[in-house]
């Protein structure tokens, strides 16, 4: 583990100092139940709120529009559901990519059982999505545009922006939300500007820990909570909140240094492209303009993903053949995007962390060569 | 913080070394994630297989048969829910006690509003459930009976087990859930003895981390998910797995000495009530029968629970008026038993764990003497 390369951020980070101090500090020193009338309660509740301003004052909300959550997952299901719910009488058609999270897709088929039309929009054969087929697909009984801001695999990012002024613009009322998982801490992020209602995040993918995310509900708007409870959260998301992981989501926050991370990535991933490419024989996958750099995808024709996988590891080289939460299963990201079988059998998802550096990729690449006069051709 | 007397532990407690150590080691050295397919994926879903087993071992059941919530409203809201949406062919009737947590009570409301029929049984005078009552509500309709083992408030033990033999021999259909917040950890729980399909519990009752509980399900029943996603926990919670709080969980439940503890507990609580009654002129709201001794709920007639609570507070003493998930309402629970107005009004609950000593009920006893001469009576 200690001399291991990890480009495999966008599966998970590793925490960070800052939250695992924060998490101990919570742990040993302010461990009450937020929901307590005394002083330990009140403590308890106060790391809450500093977490809740930390947050708002990244994504240019108020903090009284941040839910805490048990992650991304759960945030998309409450943006998703908990709009869904309480706007079924306006009208029962969702608008999203066929590109989206498993937790945003297969929301929205469960959905699709219960009453609901959902439109898939794909992407463009280069991971992009057209904001016009989107724009067209909304119409007067829309109640839900869901869109990422940033695709999981190919690190595309996606006109939420676009789309959520032109439509408002054009006097739709469909409310629009964001699964900003892969985008939150790693881009500069403004509610505003980009048009949303809802906004979901995850702390696990920016050095902060598992178990906790967040979602952005504009004060302009009502959902309906999708858990039952104790009222936590102004009713929105009842259980006792996970303190010390907010205490470590904050620590996690305040270590970003978003533009700085993002330049260094930037260059990092060029480098990463032209050596891959050039010396590896790889293809790219993730297109080269409007993404997000943290995340690069390849693939290398004629040797399955899975092999690589292992044989990268054996090196200490940690990447994924494709999203964590699909396991190993083809690739329906590239699939979607219309990429030829052996392109998608032989994809790899490389994902750097603002830790990651130029000798990460040229051990990967050294490795991948060595593979390549390794390996059988399958 | 230092010298302050905790009593208040029914709404959450101290997370114990075992925990704190466990919670770092895996931040700092165990951070995959379990669904990703290389080494620090599958180190990752170690922790989980082994506090599986940790619980599993606990409370006499397989390890296939625990899956990982957010805690205890995530899980009752998953038991309930997901049996109710398995089930609503077969029947829409759910049978529950009126003083169950809020996170049943609210869950059983919003089926209500779906279509179910909920019955919910009144306690005795004496905080007790008559377990006939349960069973003769549970006709053929029935699909679920949800009963609480331990009352949050009075500590009262319900007849679980014998409602759950009852019905089973008399051939009735119905998933038995029991929502074991308070009593795992506490007291000796069997599955297989208890006669339960579904079992909830939470990490932060028991010295472990807010934000982890887990809900136990007989592998011989089917049940909905009620978040959707990557298909964690074999397709019942997607979202990913929060490991360090599964290792923190797993070093909690290891640190505990379940009968030890009791005896200590039994003893404390009688020497409470001796003393609180004769010293203090409480009245105990609690039975002496048939009860778990970590609560105990009296009542100081003519002094406000919030004006006592705050009194105690400031001599460093915390106890609650109730369930912190009430947020100092009026108890629920002491008005379903009938209680009059000024002996709800009164109430105080006292929650011990396991660190508890009869100083702290001395210190205790000795601040509401001082209470009674200082404060007006209202």
């Amino acid at each position: 583990m200690h001399n291991c390369i990890y480009l495999d951020n966008s599966s998970t980070t590793k925490p960070c100092g800052s939250a695992v101090e924060e998490i101990n500090k919570a742990l040993l020193e302010n461990w009450g139940n937020p929901s307590s009338l005394h002083e330990l309660g009140v403590n308890a509740e106060s790391i809450l709120t500093e977490t809740r301003e930390t947050i708002s004052s990244l994504i240019g909300c108020r903090c009284d529009e941040i839910f805490f959550t048990g992650g991304g997952t759960e945030g998309n299901n409450l943006a998703i559901r908990g709009a869904a719910a309480a706007l079924i009488r306006r009208g029962n058609k969702i608008v999203t990519t066929s590109v989206e999270h498993p937790s945003v897709f297969n929301t929205c088929s469960y959905l699709e059982q219960n009453g609901f039309e959902v439109v898939y929009i794909k992407p463009e054969r280069d991971g992009h999505i057209d904001p016009d087929k989107i724009i067209s697909a909304a119409d007067d009984k829309t109640v839900l545009v869901s869109m990422m801001l940033v695709n999981n695999e190919t690190g595309c990012i996606f006109p939420v922006q676009d789309v959520a002024k032109t439509l408002k613009r054009n006097g739709c009322k469909a409310l629009i939300h964001s699964d900003c998982v892969q985008a939150f801490g790693k881009m500069n992020i403004d509610t505003e500007t980009l048009g949303v209602d809802l906004l979901t995040a995850s702390g696990h993918k920016i050095h902060g820990p598992k178990g906790i995310g967040f979602l952005y509900k504009s004060k302009k708007i009502n959902i309906k909570p999708i858990v039952f409870g104790g009222g936590q959260e102004k009713g929105l998301r009842s259980g006792t909140e996970a303190v010390p992981l907010a205490a470590g989501l904050n620590g996690a926050i305040n270590e970003l240094t978003v533009d700085t991370s993002l330049r260094h990535i930037g260059e990092l991933h060029r480098y990463a492209a032209d050596r891959l490419v050039a010396s590896c024989g790889a293809v790219l996958n993730s297109p080269q303009n409007e993404i997000l750099p943290y995340i690069i995808n390849i693939s290398v024709p004629g040797y399955r993903s899975e092999t690589l996988l292992h044989f990268l590891e054996s090196k200490g080289i940690f990447v994924s053949s494709g999203s964590a939460c699909s396991k190993g299963k083809g690739s329906h990201v590239l699939n979607e995007m219309g990429l030829e079988r052996d392109r998608i059998d032989s994809a790899l998802r490389i994902s750097f962390s603002r830790f990651s550096t130029e000798n990460d990729i040229d051990r990967l690449c050294d490795a991948l060569t060595e593979a390549k006069k390794t390996l059988h051709r399958k």
